[in-house]
């Protein structure tokens, strides 16, 4: 009773890999967010200076999205050290993962050409709700089909904190993303922060932070 | 007796790399198919919004090319489940594979910008078509030369599948593209509607679609 | 008496690695030379084919950096199934060859829009004579230190054809080069001659082809 | 006790993937600060010629960033060699230190399009420093928390180099760049000088060089 869902798609090995490809490329497409002040018309220091101050908004947005894709990025191979093996339905849970985390540079330009619309934060806020919501079913599914390793002592923990991780960032995301109704700027700086919370566990303020 | 084209590319695990290289370049340039709003012209949340909407068909093309790419992906992969080893021929096949993978972003391109064209859904077919018959000459050629494990019991039955799964959709492929003789958007939609079958085994409708 | 060149660059994987992503992403991105007809100016189905044939020699170009492309990862990864080890230099010049690969999109776009100069197809030749000769030295070197498996009992004669691919391929296309003092359209012609020699090994013609 | 930083990010091959993606798009994206001269106003072969001597600056950038990817490349990769296994904190570290290698080809291009603008050579700089710092910390941190082997014997004589070369490298970069206040071409020229250093030990003056 063999169907092609049995045999597409059983090693993990190729959706992290290209997972990992998808993600690379999609860090590194964000610089060109930046843009370089033009070479005839800013020819002085200080012209140039000035230049470079006007893409602060566009550093800002590079930032978040870069710590975005890593926090994503994290999110979704941690789950690989406990998944053995991989059916078709959860590798395609995983392209449809991927498929907004290359949404990602889109919403990112967006919001960074238009920080002042609600519209846009908006717009960024759903991108990252979808991957918090493919990243919580990627999860559910594999364990309801047994392709979660089940010898492994850490795993039911693991699980409570994969869990745990994914519902306590998304409710302060749309916290952060309603405060857009009061201010634009308000809400992404709070956005920022909570990135910078999650990646910056780094530094040894990690007790402090909410895990 | 030995020539080059023993000795170069016998190595799967590289065809492999390189394949998850390219289709994951491939899906992210899918992205710069979506044009950002210009930021002088467009101010207020109204026109940003109206704005957005004038790219839902490239939203759709980007949907489309998104999942033929994840289809594709799985297929290909799907054979080095049990293609142990390629020699040189085989390896230009998978090259020659992904020529029309990065072929894809371009036919979506014009197929996005010319959407009311039939040339756009016809490249956009040849497209497809090639990919189907590369795929089917790579299973066929890695038989015929015994790069395939013999070992696994469930090989042959795969290899079926691995077949029936090529001429299934690419009949389905044909009839959906012929339709654009009668309305382009028609043909596009069925399109579409081909690939949310396949790719939508993910939800539980599968038991209901074409295997 | 161990020094930094002796610790750097040990894994030969990491280099597969980072050569794989490299030759990716330059195939992906041959394609961002296939223009698309602008979608204002080309409507109807006769305008829009007529549009498309002018990008022909763009389609040339395309196909033959593709088939140039895949010649030389065949080329570098064939020697990695003999080698079992790096060392700094060794990965040094791994990562040269790779600045020429990058090159090749940048000389192919000039090729592709200066067709009839013979400086572009002189550029694209020394582009290619590069590769040719970092792909030797990188043979030679990791001969000469040892860092190729000397257990395997087919690596003396996998050398030789090693060898011997780099002379005839580099030969010819010096060859093909030069006749672009006659004509630049039949020393293009020629040169995507050659590639197709190498590449269509792949049909059956293989035998009466030049090794 | 177990927590999410405990479970996330332990495998350093996923690191080690994303670090070769980025890193060969990152090199691969050099490329198109390289201008293609205009095919309709270039016309002749003299044209053409004086048209890509013009490009010389962005070449001489192009060289040096490529070097500069290469080195940071070897340096990154080099320390896992070593390290066994990463926790979270590593992973952030590597993925902070991989959006300075993202944002080397937009320093690159503001520096190849202001040339003679000491801030040019000065966030250059900052990005090469950065990196250098970055580079450090995550060996300091993988030793403080015992993710590197230690039942290899050579590790503790390579710690040593690997700490060394960061402060040689970065000392010489610092030196380079302070050269900028006296004359911005001399500033750029040592540093690439520096840089051809630490890749020419490919050649055999490996032995006077700098190591």
């Amino acid at each position: 009773m063999s169907t092609y869902n049995h045999i597409a798609g059983q090693r993990s090995g190729r959706v992290e890999a290209l997972s990992d490809g998808v993600f690379s490329i999609a860090m590194t497409l964000l610089v060109f967010n930046l843009k370089v002040p033009a070479e005839g018309l800013v020819v002085t220091d200080v012209a140039l200076w000035d230049a470079l101050r006007q893409i602060v908004p566009d550093l800002l947005a590079f930032l978040l999205s870069f710590m975005t894709l890593g926090i994503f990025w994290i999110g979704h191979s941690t789950q690989f050290v406990f998944i053995q093996r991989t059916d078709r339905n959860l590798t395609w849970i995983s392209v449809f993962f991927l498929m907004f985390i290359t949404l990602l540079p889109f919403t990112t330009r967006i919001l960074s050409s238009h920080i002042t619309n609600r519209i846009s934060i908006g717009l960024y806020w759903v991108n990252i709700a979808s991957l918090g919501f493919l990243l919580w079913l990627h999860w559910v599914y594999a364990n309801k089909r047994h392709l979660v390793q089940t010898d492994d002592a850490n795993v039911q923990s693991a699980g409570k904190l994969i869990m745990r991780r994914i519902y306590t960032a998304q409710a302060l995301y749309a916290m952060g993303a309603m405060l857009s109704l009061v201010n634009t700027w308000l809400s992404l700086l709070v956005i920022i922060g909570i990135q910078l919370n999650y990646a910056l566990g780094l530094i040894n303020f990690r007790r402090y932070a909410v895990q």
